[in-house]
Order: C-alpha cells, then sequence, then structure tokens
C-alpha cells in the first residue's frame, strides 16, 4: 500500500515488528498464509493478557460482574432467535470471468466512493445498479460482476458428524449470555441490575480480511451485558462520573454532515438526551478511561453514534468508540449498544421460555379489575350449540376492549358471532398487584481484543536516537523487567541467574539476556517494551546493588538486591516512580 | 443410570450442585440442550481459572515455557499433513430402522463386553462381524444395523462464505505450534531445548456425548509442546525430582492381562526404559504434583502405557494420567506422548518448508567424503547418446552404495544401465562438518481442562453434619473469601462493606452476603468451597475486630480488620495456616 520511496507508516512498521519480534503474525504462513487468522507468540499474548487484566480490574471487580464462559459453537436456533441468521449478511458479488468474490460495499467505497454508512442502505437493486453507473470492473482482471447476491458472514458447521443438525461459530459472545438468562438471574439470587462478562473467540466469515489485527476471521471479543430495570434509576457509580467528559460526535449532526466532537459530561449527556441509558454512559467512561490506561490520550478518542441504518439489529442507540490511528484514521476498538430487551425477548418467543423477571411493589397496589363474565342463560339461546365456544373467547377477549366496543358500536364481535350487552355481565373489583413481570433491559460494551493490542501498539511506538521502542505503560508491558549480566564472565552471570529466579518466584514476568554488548541487549529491551532493565556488574560482587534502567529516560539507579521485589512490587502499582527506585547513577 | 432408590453417585451430586450453584451446566438448555456442550458460570470458571493458573506456576514460569495463542480454525492443509483427516475417525453404524447412529466400538462395549482397547483393533469389516456375532440391535428401536462406516470426529467448515476452502476446528492445540515452529525457535534465538504451550478451545465432533465434563465436543484443551535435541541430555530439572516416584502401569504387563501399578523412581523409570525420553518423564512428575495440588491424592493416580493399537498415530510413546472417579474407575486428565519428529516432519513434506534446526558441533568434525565422478570419455561409447542421462543419474547416486555395488557385484545398474567401475572416477576427500541439521523431537504433556476441573470438585466434595462442604484447596478455590455483617441492622452491614471493599482493593475475591441467618450464610458458602468467612458483629463496632471461620473445620479465629489483607495474602499463599490468622474464639 505505500509507495517504495516513502517511510513506511506505522502500521507496515509495528506489523513488521510484530512479525520479526514475535508479538503476532498471519497464522499458517508455512502453508501461504490464510488471512484473517493471526497468531500470538509470547509477547503478543502477554500483552493482549496484560490488557484483558487492565479491563477487568476497570470494569468487572468494581462492579462485581461476573465472568463466565461459554461455547464457541452454538445451534442454528440460537442464532435464528438473536436475528443474525436474518441479518449478519454482507452483499457479495462475483467476477462472471475470474471468478474471485468481492464485498460489493468495499467495491462501491474505493470505485464510487459511496461511504460504508451510505452503502450499507443499499438494497441489492441498489447496489447493482451502482455497479453499473459506475462501470465498476473486477480489480483483479477487468472482468464484468454478476449479480450481488448476500451471504452470511458466519462459520457454519453441523454438530454430530453426518447430521443435519446446522450449528454456527458465534459471531459474538453476547448469546451465550443471554441464552444462560434464567441461571444467571438465578446466580446472583434475582436482583437487578446485574452484570455479566465473558471474553472469547469469536468467528465472523469474512470474504478477504486485509488489515492485520483491525478484521479479522477469527478474534477475541469481550462483551458485557449488563441487566437493568428500565424504570428504576439504581446507577450507583453514576455520582462518581458525572463530571467527567465525553467526546461525542452525535448522529444528528452526522446527519447534517457534521463529524465535529462535543466534549460534554457525562451528565450532560445524559440530560440531554444524547445517551438514552444511564448505566451505558457509565460504561462509555471506563471505556475512555481504559484506552487512556492502555496508552491512547483522550484527545485520540471519540464515540461515535451509529445512525439509523448503520446500528446493529438490535440496538435502539448505539456508539462506537473510535481511536485514530495513522493508517484509517478513526477505527472502531468497542462498541456501545443499547439493546433494551430485544434479545432476552426473542429467545422468549424463540424458545418458549420465560424470561421475565418478577419486580414486587415496596407495597402491593391496588387496582380496579374489569372483567366480562358471560351469562349461559343468555348466550344458550342467542349462540345454540356455538354459546360454549363463544364463552369460551369472550373470557380469553380482553375486557376494557369488550367494554370499550360496547360502548361505540353496541356490540362485540368475535368471529362470526356478534355478542350484545345483555350476553354478559361486566364486573368490577379491587385487587392487589404484589409486583409485576418484565424483561430486563441490557446496555452492552463490546470490545475487540485485537485491535486494543494494536492500539496499544501503535501509540507505544516512538524512535529514539533512530532507535524504535515500545513505551508501553508500565503494567501492561508483555515483560517487565531484563535481568543481565554486564560481561558473560567473572561470576557475573551466575549472580545475574539468581537475581532472575528470585524476581520470577515473586511472580514478575522477567527475561534474561547475556547475548551480545550491554548496549545491544538494552536496545533489544527498548524494542519490546521492557520497562526496567537491572543489571549484574562488578559492583554487584562487592556490594549486592544492581543498576536499574529506566525504557523511556534511558536513565539509571543503583539499588540493593535484597530491595528489588518491593520496589518492583510498588513501581508496577504505580506506588512508585522510576526515581524512588534507588539512588542516581551515571554512567 | 442410578437406581432411584439407590443413593445417588458423586457424578450425579456433582453435576446437581454445579448447576444449582453455578459452576457449570447444559449449555443452551432452553433450546433443550446440546449434548457436548457446557457453560461455565462464574463459580466455574473461576475454579478453571485457578486450576490454569496453578498449571502456569509449576510448568510454565519455572521452565521460561512460552505460551502463545493460535486460531481453532485451520485449513484442511494443517489436519492432512498432521495425519489427523486420515487417523482422527471412529467407526459408527446406523440403525436401518429408526436412522439413529451408535459409535459401533461403544455398542460392542456394552453389549459384547469387548473392551475399547480391544476394539480399536478392529477392522471396519470386523467390527460388521462383531455386531453380527453378538447380535448387537439397535438399543432405542430393536432394528438392525447397516454397514459400520468411519466418520470423521472433526467440525468442518469453509473458510471465507461460499468458498470451497475447507476449515477444520482444532481437535487439539498441538498443531498451531507446530506450524510455527520457525517463527518460535527464533523468538527463543534459536536455541534448544524450549516449550511452548497453549491454553484454548478445541473441538471434538462427537456422535453422542453423554458424559458430563469427561466427554465434550468442545473443551478446553491444554498442550505443551518441548522441542528438544534426542541425542544431547540436557533435561536440567530432572536431578531435583529424579528420586520421587511415579505409579506406572506398563504397556508391557497389560499385554499379559495385569493392571498392576508399580511405583518407580523417575530414575529407575528412565534406567529401565520404561520412559523413553527424560523430559517426558519430568512433565509426568509434574503432571503428578499438579493433580496433588488439585486435592486427588497420589494413591488415586496412575500413568497407563498405551498398547501400540491404542496409541495416537503420531506417538512414539504415550501415557495417560488417569485419576480413580466414583463412577467410572479410571477416568484420563492428561495425556503425555513422545509425538517424536513426527510433526514437524509431516509439515516439513507437506509444506515444503525445512522444520530441521542447525547444531554446531563444539569444533568441526572431519570426515571423509567419498565422490563418484563419471568419466564422459568413458561413458560417451559405452552409453552413447545415454552418456549425459547416465552420468545424471550417477551423480545423483549415494557413492557409498555404488563403491559397495562394485565390489559385490563388479557393476552397479542405473535403470537398465550397466556402470561399470572404469567409467567412472572415485574420489576421496577430507571435508569439515560445522554443525548438522536436524528435526527436533517433541514430548507433549496434555491436559483437558474440563476433566481437571471434574476431578478437583469430586475430590473436593464431602459431607459433614449432613451437608455438603467443597473442601477445595485454599488457593484454587473460586471464592477466597465471604464477608458477613452478623444481622443486617445497626451498622453492621455499612461495617462489612467496607471490609468487603479493602479486601476486593487487595486483589482478593470476596463475595458479600447479607441474607438469611449466619448459619444459612456459611453453609451456602460451604457448598461452593469458600474458605474463609469474615464476619463484621456488635464487638467489630467497638474494637475492629472480625471473627474468620475455617470452611473445613468450623472453627473461629478473631483479628484486627487491619492486619486482614497481610494475613490473607500469606494464608492464600501457604504461608500461614488457619491458627496463625488470629486468637481462637469459642462461639
Amino acid at each position: 500500500m505505500t509507495d517504495e520511496n516513502k517511510t513506511p507508516d506505522k502500521f507496515t512498521i509495528i506489523n513488521e515488528l510484530a512479525r520479526r519480534r514475535g508479538f503476532f503474525w498471519q497464522s499458517y504462513e508455512i502453508y501461504g498464509g490464510v488471512s484473517g487468522f493471526v497468531t500470538y507468540g509470547f509477547l503478543g499474548f502477554k500483552l493482549k493478557q496484560s490488557i484483558e487484566k487492565k479491563l477487568r480490574q476497570l470494569f468487572v471487580n468494581k462492579f462485581g460482574i461476573l465472568e463466565i464462559e461459554s461455547p464457541i459453537i452454538a445451534p442454528s436456533k440460537v442464532f435464528e432467535a438473536s436475528g443474525h441468521v436474518g441479518h449478519f449478511k454482507e452483499p457479495m458479488v462475483e467476477c462472471l470471468k475470474c471468478k474471485r468474490r468481492f464485498r460489493a460495499d468495499h467495491l462501491l467505497q474505493e470505485f464510487a466512493e459511496i461511504s460504508p454508512s451510505e452503502a450499507e442502505k443499499l438494497s441489492l437493486e441498489e447496489v447493482e445498479t451502482a455497479i453499473d453507473e459506475h462501470k465498476i470492473r473486477c480489480p483483479e482482471c477487468e472482468g464484468t460482476f454478476g449479480e450481488p447476491k448476500y451471504f452470511l458472514t458466519m462459520f457454519k458447521t453441523t454438530i454430530g458428524p453426518y447430521s443435519e443438525a446446522v450449528g454456527y461459530g458465534r459471531p459474538e459472545a453476547a448469546q451465550g449470555i443471554f441464552v444462560e438468562f434464567r441461571r444467571l438471574y438465578e446466580m446472583v439470587r434475582e436482583k437487578l441490575p446485574f452484570g455479566v462478562m465473558q471474553i472469547g473467540h469469536a468467528l465472523r466469515n469474512e470474504i478477504s480480511p486485509r488489515q492485520g489485527l483491525i478484521r479479522l476471521r477469527e478474534f477475541t471479543i469481550i462483551d458485557l451485558e449488563f441487566f437493568f430495570n428500565p424504570e428504576e434509576s439504581n446507577c450507583f457509580p453514576l455520582k462518581d462520573v458525572e463530571n467527567e467528559t465525553l467526546p461525542l460526535v452525535l448522529a444528528e449532526k452526522k446527519l447534517r454532515g457534521l463529524e465535529e466532537i462535543v466534549e460534554v459530561t457525562v451528565k450532560k449527556a445524559l440530560e440531554k438526551g444524547y445517551i438514552k441509558a444511564e448505566w451505558q454512559a457509565v460504561f462509555m467512561l471506563l471505556a475512555k478511561k481504559l484506552l487512556v490506561a492502555l496508552g491512547v490520550p483522550a484527545e485520540k478518542q471519540r464515540f461515535i453514534e451509529k445512525l439509523p441504518w448503520e446500528k446493529a439489529h438490535y440496538a435502539l442507540q448505539s456508539f462506537d468508540q473510535e481511536v485514530y490511528v495513522e493508517r484509517w484514521g478513526w477505527v472502531e476498538v468497542s462498541g456501545h449498544a443499547y439493546r433494551t430487551d430485544y434479545d432476552l425477548k426473542s429467545h422468549m418467543q424463540f424458545s418458549g421460555v420465560d424470561m421475565r423477571v418478577f419486580k414486587e411493589h415496596e407495597k402491593p397496589v391496588e387496582r380496579m379489575q374489569t372483567a366480562v363474565k358471560p351469562l349461559m342463560t343468555k348466550l344458550g339461546p342467542a349462540f345454540k350449540k356455538k354459546a360454549a365456544k363463544v364463552a369460551e373467547m369472550l373470557s380469553e377477549a380482553d375486557p376494557g376492549e369488550v367494554e370499550a366496543h360496547f360502548k361505540k358500536n353496541g356490540y362485540y364481535t368475535l368471529e362470526e358471532y356478534k355478542v350484545l350487552p345483555e350476553h354478559v355481565e361486566i364486573t368490577r373489583q379491587k385487587v392487589k398487584e404484589r409486583g409485576k413481570r418484565f424483561i430486563p433491559h441490557v446496555v452492552e460494551p463490546s470490545f475487540g481484543s485485537d485491535r486494543l493490542v494494536y492500539v496499544a501498539l501503535e501509540y507505544a511506538y516512538r524512535v529514539k536516537d533512530g532507535r524504535a521502542i515500545l513505551s508501553f505503560p508500565r503494567d501492561i508491558a508483555p515483560i517487565q523487567a531484563g535481568v543481565y549480566p554486564l560481561v558473560s564472565k567473572d561470576g557475573l552471570p551466575e549472580k545475574a541467574l539468581q537475581v532472575y529466579k528470585t524476581l520470577i518466584d515473586e511472580g514478575f514476568t522477567v527475561e534474561y539476556d547475556e547475548a551480545g554488548s550491554i548496549g545491544r541487549r538494552y536496545a533489544r529491551a527498548d524494542e519490546i517494551g521492557v520497562p526496567l532493565g537491572i543489571t549484574v556488574d562488578y559492583e554487584t560482587l562487592k556490594d549486592n546493588t544492581v543498576t536499574i534502567r529506566d525504557r523511556d529516560s534511558w536513565r539509571q539507579v543503583r539499588s540493593q538486591i535484597k530491595n528489588l521485589p518491593e520496589l518492583l512490587h510498588k513501581y508496577f502499582r504505580w506506588k512508585a516512580d522510576f526515581k524512588d527506585l534507588g539512588k542516581p547513577f551515571e554512567v
């Protein structure tokens, strides 16, 4: 994508570094590679794990959110109910000459300058017309295209070999939570609000993904479904965050062609109705904090509201959290959808299992109940042997509706039968209602782990004195410290290995390296973002002190070996700064 | 499976408890459930996570083993090379009447008392004969069976929608490591030995799995591939464990019908050749320790060697680590296979990518190299226009072989051409060999996380005073402590919530419970295995002390709130016992 003579962009640099140092690379390279699949090496796996840990710290532990694990494969029924079988599809065209397939919306974007958001509105016929009008030909062979068709972007399989039971790889982890709602609700002893999260692989069978970690066929999703009573305002964390701000791009502005960011407090966003659910606003703010913790400054983030035709089929309101990256501009890293009762309601309809919860009133509510009582002595003569049938239908009719029809027309029609006021007795009585049943509403923050990994890498990347450094925030760095003997002789390696083992036993992620000059080892460590370098030198053999080097400033301090575990624990929990780790030391 | 009047067995009890308290349950219950799929609720997820953490402590951190993450879906080629497409299959029969399908080996076991190990030896024809001979009919409808067929127990899909690129769900995580060997070897800077582990979902499309966590279609596998040079003895941890013992059931004894366990030291097992690779013996010992740490005593474990026809297609030698469980007797929890160079060699053949590593000799080795040089002046007259072809074939022939034939027969045959000694010149020269290329060997410990969860539950289960307690080892308990106000009034809940929050902030997994009598809350906590119960009572308001209750002994001690974090950290790191947590306290 980049010119040979141009400086490669950050995407290229990050991918090259990631491959060379083993953060991640395209899977199955020895078989030519398969696009949309990546393998994380040790460093990438650790980075991803640290990011997920950070998210758990911010989102899960504090709010008592439950983490669960459900399967990746689900029976067809689940995704019929969720609407994915009906909606999770994209328009595709096939070249009549070379038979290659392309996503029609991508072609329209590239060759007709129709934005993805515009393209999403088009029907298949309109897509075909647009392709014809713009004379779009196959980018590979100049052939013409056949009729556009929809393809389902789920991986399909069968459950049980040679069976006809269709199953799909899940495109989101959310359904594994919704279908188990009854059990989960029991687990929290039937109290709202509560949240359930799951982190796991998900699958989307894209036609030809080509954007590294940004668009994958198999990726890690983090779905958090938060269940609450929409009629109750009990968003307890709101007061702690209501004066912090969110950078919003609102749909109404987008419709007028303006993509400007408005910086509003959580409080104002709710008051003005920019964000429709309190919990959603809170989670959006936490998402902003998460990205800051991963190294993406607030001013490189925005929350863009989806237009009606851009939203997923289940969402009442939806914001994408986007981060600015060099190659593509704004890229989504999380979605914040107000799914209302859409999913639970659909599963209730498809399964016949009651998904409603019972909410007791503080005290029973009294209300008048109207009842329509069929008078058999009148119905008998009027409807003969159909009387019993009419009586049964009447008992199932809505009494209010019956009364209204009597008032308006003087009769009420049930199939071909005309019921008159004298056929029934209308009674009224006071009833006590103990509580009511309703389907909880859901707001969902949903993150793509792989995209978080990518933006953390891009924002960590910098160059100092012509050398690459990954300046990760200290608590997400894949390796926390390197231990180095200054030279590999005179007992220094043995001493360094002791230090290394002590730190491993204390639970730190540490690497030991004795190959090459100390400068080269520091450079290697900087390139993979190791925050601290601990060097054992000849002084160490005399007084048991070591130097500690800071990855970013390249400054050094000197400390006692025996104090290292405590100092490092404090440093990585942000309870000490680098300068607190020892006495300044000049090389 | 159990009689109505009989006490339910532990499998039944554990499954009921697991479902009721939210450890795990069959997935998709609202759609009738799908066998072979489970969902882990919060407690089960935490338990599984603790078990995996324990395994990392024992296996990964100490040996510098690298953890990676690769996709679940792989292109067909990967599993053709690995031999799974050819070998990963089971015999199946279909009832001609009701069309239900059964695994033939399971029928033979149930109705013909042919053991699984015997059944594995049978060809399809022999399976058919055995079914006929034992007059086995459909267990559901008494119908007769059609011809046995093999079915592939992998989930099949296509990569790319409407594409013909077949992909499979991985039945093991190992291949995701082997195919990336070259990159991984670079990551460790080209040094042997090294190990790579991955924990992730795997898929096996069983016909009708019916054993809860023991046999799943989607499960979590932990595959550790350890690469080493088979000609070098550098198993550094061996000396630390060589005098510890392993309970082995050897294949040669099994062949003679004896399933006796021999308890031998690691050292003796290697000396006697019971275990063929040093690293394998070390990992087997670690696996034994892991299970002890999960609560399964050594005497309830054994390592049973697989017979030649029971072994996976890739294994030179293979042991199953088995744990005794109440319902099924011995059940596999891990496999220890010496995969040799099987996988890397296959991928080298299928991909054409060199999987060999280069090992430099300590000093270059001199050896004599024989060469056969065709003499064109002699070949020309002898073979006319075929001379060039003969010369070419000669240059590709093994010089040693040519020489040997000359010596034995006086000539060497190449296709129809008879080459005589005078046609060539045989030269000898000294060459220096810098090192050699070879494919590393692999030993693989492979665990099923779900089975580890099950055996941990079964071994934790006990009954005291008629109440169920899960006596998990303290460091694998899903919840570490419960915090309870003695009564929910007079400011006790507020005080208890402070204690709760302090412990959460310190990183503990804690639950807060104020519902019901304190006795009932203790009982609820015991049933899910919470090791410590911390109760805030009226004394607390006076002197800031709380009681701490031990799950297993039900004894209590009293401690200062401010000391709790440190005391608990020590307790959960096994650096303090319960009695060290405070002053004895009688209720």
